[in-house]
């Protein structure tokens, strides 16, 4: 016997379960029409899934659980599984509110099947509470369940395949939530469990955001899973994008199956609506797709689609179609102008360049030049006079103490004035021409500024979207060079802009050419990624042991021999990291948290998956006592 | 026999175990000067809580058991209990890293005594994941420890009170962590458990926020638990301020103590350190404090109590000793300048008055007594000339469209003047002086605008922190006439501030006297309120439910016969909800994403303590037939 299977990856829309149901529709109709018998749909893909506290509000939980019933009345003539979120009005979470669990529904024929537990759904066991995920703020668990339902329930018991009738033979179906699959660290193995009390195939429902090189893992991960209870594996992921305030994720969907042996055979493209089709036979563990697989995507490829996917439908919900940059000449700027005329057509894109006294005529140039290679439009809004005479009204106005009744003036700093020129750009001139030219203005800060603040408030870090805040610079680099080479196929992006050194022309100190810039990228980058992203935050405490038994490079990923030539003594080596470190703690956390949203890519971006207070900076004792026997053996 | 128990009401740093731990020690000295059987330190008073993912970085969690172990060495001669992350470094929690616990240790002679766990310590069993909580995110739990144990491990095994020989005599301690103690929706009765093994007394530490009015629910429930155990309680929390990036949470002690029958006996002062001693008779479950119980707070006193702890710890805590304000001669500038100036005295505050052509003369002049009245330096610093500079420049600035070959201009609209207004003050003036007076500036917004965002991006949304932004208008009134009445004493803020129709003044049509601000507090405090605050958030289908049936003003709270007056139809009252829905569940997301962190006091603050994404504005089914019908019916 062969069992038509599918995956329907559709594109969801958080908070909007009346679309999403109706995606549902359209997928169940177009899959009846193929003669499907098990269509699968991805987790909760009736309300979405980052959704913040909206899950508090009874209304919307009732109006989910209301559409669902029409996906499950749909079901007649094939059996649909579908994620939503299924209340229990008699019971309560441990918040007080209404008990939820994030579901799996299994409907044939207008009727709902059952699991193991004393619901007509399946619940995720496994509740993921890192990086973006808040599962236990939400949901009940099977592990809270397990002991309400007295000392005679096991987990067995709780956690079994759904039997389904199909053509007169009994299927058993593994239904499981996401989170359940990536069994590395839960104590409850649930393919396993699954496994053991019968199932012949696996069914993943996920809703599982892209994040740059997570489907290796993945892949991984299903080839043992399904190798391992030797039945097969089918995973249906959803597109779109979802966001938590502070970071926007891309959802690549991905969806795939794999055979008995742990061979994948099929899969669906990234980042694009599908429905993946295959025959499955329940006593060989075969699955036949009805394609082969797609093409592995370079790392350029992931990261730009990745990025123009999410740009794209972020822009689309809030109703922007317009954009305004700010183009200094530098690549980061030049780099997010080229993107959104990729993503908007260079009709629908002012580039603006903001020239000071500062500003190098190279630079200036090199934002025309590229303006005119995209097509776009251009304006040249010179801040030198507003900026001249907000030093002035500063400097010039009297303040009146009440307390002593004598007047005082106060002094512009250099520092100072420095900021009156980014907010200026920023605040006054961007902001205000986005609103008149319609649209957003652009965020260009990228993520090694993000993480050492290397941006003035309300300047040069504001904006309606960091596009590129998740990328290092050298990633930024990247992706100019595959915007002109893959994109656009000819140097949209000036060749001169990717050599110039980077300087923020703000003050006679910082030239193009001298620099200005303190980041020496290929050493810093690396080092402030090992701040953020590694999965045991790299701390001043391992970096200074690293750099004192030369293992430093290694750790970080950097190119050899650069720690050397930067930090001839480990003196300057301190310095430098405690620069860094006291800024990524300190100041920079508070400009994160006024910053714009960031399109996140990478398996830590700021914002609330990297979550954080203000504190002080932390040096561990320990740090503190290398540092001061290092410091000591020198003297 | 009495047993002299003791809390140590000290003020905790967030992240700074070697200030904590001295913090510690200097109690136990105390202590043990004051003979001191059993001292009670709070919850995770080594690390501090609200840390971010700090809790990653294993060089701080390894500082934290190091400082431990010397509280641990300190006790010698008396019993010391106090909280602390604990690892366990050969397991690994749900995340994949190192396994932590909340964790109490009770230490007595240099040496740890035991519960019921496997470890040397007792871990909190019930884990908050709501609000500003992210419990599950770092720590492992008891519900998820118990089934590794195997099935002959009960609950009971685990929740057991720790055995105490003091001068020959076995005392058993129930040692509990906070949200233990709060029982009413968590499967595990954590006082039930510890009572049932045999605990003569409950000791909870906590590291609990203060929220307005939290205190009285508190105490309903420990004398209910105290009573229904019938044995004492003694409740121990710290003081300071801790914050998760988007909320700053003060903390307002208030440790106490409930003898056998379920009375407080004795507590310590609001936000303050302090060592609250008693005696204790184990035979009969009396406890006698060495003093009585403090009076009361009026709630003028509790809010203006916690606003100005918190916003003087978070000025320390970022080294700022002056702040720059801008005042426009309404209220909520009137109360945040006033509010600093007793803060910080009037020598360190710089109050701005950034005039254009549509403030009035009635505003300005109240802005400069009120600067007068407080003592405090003052500027008039006018934004006309650089707004119309800036209007000009954008105005006249000639745009290529490189795609065209043709130039073109934008248009200023009115609307797009108003908003360059308020950034020429936000984020050139007073961000500018700010930077100049030194310190930061301050953002005056209420929680009606922010939750509306009636505000501007980079203008009167900005600033080091949110002060009254956690503040209802009506909230913002009182505080106005606490101050002037019993903190100044005298009429700081003018009447006549009290008794303007707030206006923006950003245009002709928005005047004082006229009004022009669109809010009409005694009725949308109140309903606005309703959309964030409620327990189960409170949607529009609920309000045209309860404004149907005539039961909105019994609902919201507000005047009674408010709404008759405000919408004598049933479409105007549609109007006015589905504006403010659309923006509370729109813009005023985004502008609450880069907001400032807000001083929090509400049981539900913006921030990361009401978590939100952007999304569309959610309108159930029933609410939208239910607005047809309506409509239809008087159509």
């Amino acid at each position: 016997m062969d069992v038509k299977i599918a995956c329907a990856q559709i594109q969801i829309e958080p908070g909007n379960p009346e679309a999403n149901t109706r995606k549902a529709l359209q997928a169940i109709a177009k899959a009846r029409a193929a003669q499907v018998d098990i269509l699968l749909l991805p987790e909760l893909m009736v309300p979405g899934y980052l959704l913040g506290d909206l899950w508090e509000q009874s209304a919307f939980l009732q109006d989910c659980e209301a559409w669902g019933r029409e996906i499950i009345a749909a079901s007649e003539g094939l059996c649909v599984i579908f994620g939503n979120i299924a209340t229990d009005p008699a019971k309560v979470n441990e918040d007080g509110r209404v008990r939820k669990y994030n579901a799996a529904f299994v409907a044939q024929d207008g009727k709902l099947l059952r699991g193991g537990l004393p619901y007509p759904f399946i619940s995720k066991t496994s509740l993921p509470d890192y990086r973006e995920f808040d599962d236990s703020r939400y949901f009940h668990s099977i592990a809270k369940l397990l002991p309400e339902l007295g000392p005679d329930v096991t987990i067995e018991d709780l956690v079994k395949p759904v039997s389904l009738t199909l053509r007169g033979r009994e299927l058993k179906l593994g239904v499981l939530l996401c989170e359940d699959g990536w069994t590395e660290n839960y104590h409850y193995n649930v393919p396993e469990l699954l496994k053991k009390n019968g199932a012949q195939i696996l069914c993943n429902l996920s809703c599982s955001p892209y994040t740059f090189h997570k489907n290796r893992k993945r892949h991984d991960l299903f080839v043992n899973q399904s190798r391992s209870c030797a039945i097969p594996l089918v995973y249906c992921n959803n597109v779109g994008i979802q966001n938590n305030g502070k970071n926007v994720f891309t959802y690549d969907g991905c969806s795939c199956m794999y055979d008995a042996r742990g061979e994948m055979v099929t899969d669906s493209p990234a980042f694009q609506e599908d429905l993946l089709v295959s025959l499955w036979n329940p006593d060989t563990g075969s699955i036949q797709g009805e394609r082969g697989l797609q093409e592995p995507l370079s790392d350029a490829q992931e990261i730009y689609r990745s990025l123009r996917y999410g740009a794209s439908l972020f822009l689309d919900q809030l109703g922007i179609r317009k954009m305004t940059i700010g183009v200094s000449g530098g690549i980061d700027s030049a780099v997010t102008a080229a993107f959104y005329v990729d993503i908007l057509g260079p009709e629908n894109v002012l580039l603006v360049n903001m020239p000071s006294q500062y500003n190098s005529d190279l630079t200036k140039n090199l934002a025309q030049k590229m303006a005119e290679a995209l097509g776009a439009s251009y304006a040249i809004l010179p801040i030198q006079e507003v900026v001249d005479k907000t030093i002035l009204q500063f400097s010039s106005t009297d303040i009146h103490n009440y307390a002593t009744g004598n007047d005082f003036h106060l002094k512009v700093t250099p520092f100072a004035a420095e900021n009156i020129q980014a907010r200026d750009r920023g605040a006054r001139v961007l902001a205000g021409l986005a609103s008149l030219f319609g649209g957003g203005f652009s965020c260009n800060s990228n993520k090694a500024e993000m993480t050492v603040g290397y941006a003035t408030f309300y300047g040069d870090i504001a904006g309606v979207l960091a596009l590129i805040g998740d990328l290092w610079k050298h990633q930024v680099y990247g992706l100019g060079r595959y915007l002109n080479e893959e994109v656009f196929r000819r140097e949209v992006i000036p060749d001169e802009i990717f050599k110039i050194k980077p300087s923020a022309e703000l003050s006679a100190a910082q030239t193009v050419g001298t620099g200005g810039d303190p980041l020496v990228y290929p050493y810093h980058d690396y080092l402030l990624q090992a701040f953020v992203e590694s999965w045991n935050k790299t701390s001043p405490e391992e970096l200074l042991g690293w750099y004192l038994e030369g293992t430093l490079e290694d750790h970080l990923g950097c190119e050899k021999g650069l720690v050397r030539q930067l930090f001839p003594d480990v003196r300057s080596f301190i310095d430098d990291l405690e620069r860094w470190w006291k800024l990524f703690c300190g100041l920079a956390v508070a400009k994160r948290i006024q910053a714009p949203p960031i399109l996140t890519i990478s398996k830590r971006a700021y914002g609330y998956d990297h979550r954080e207070a203000q504190l002080k900076p932390f040096y561990s004792r320990k740090y503190r006592e290398m540092k001061a026997l290092a410091l000591g053996e020198q003297a």
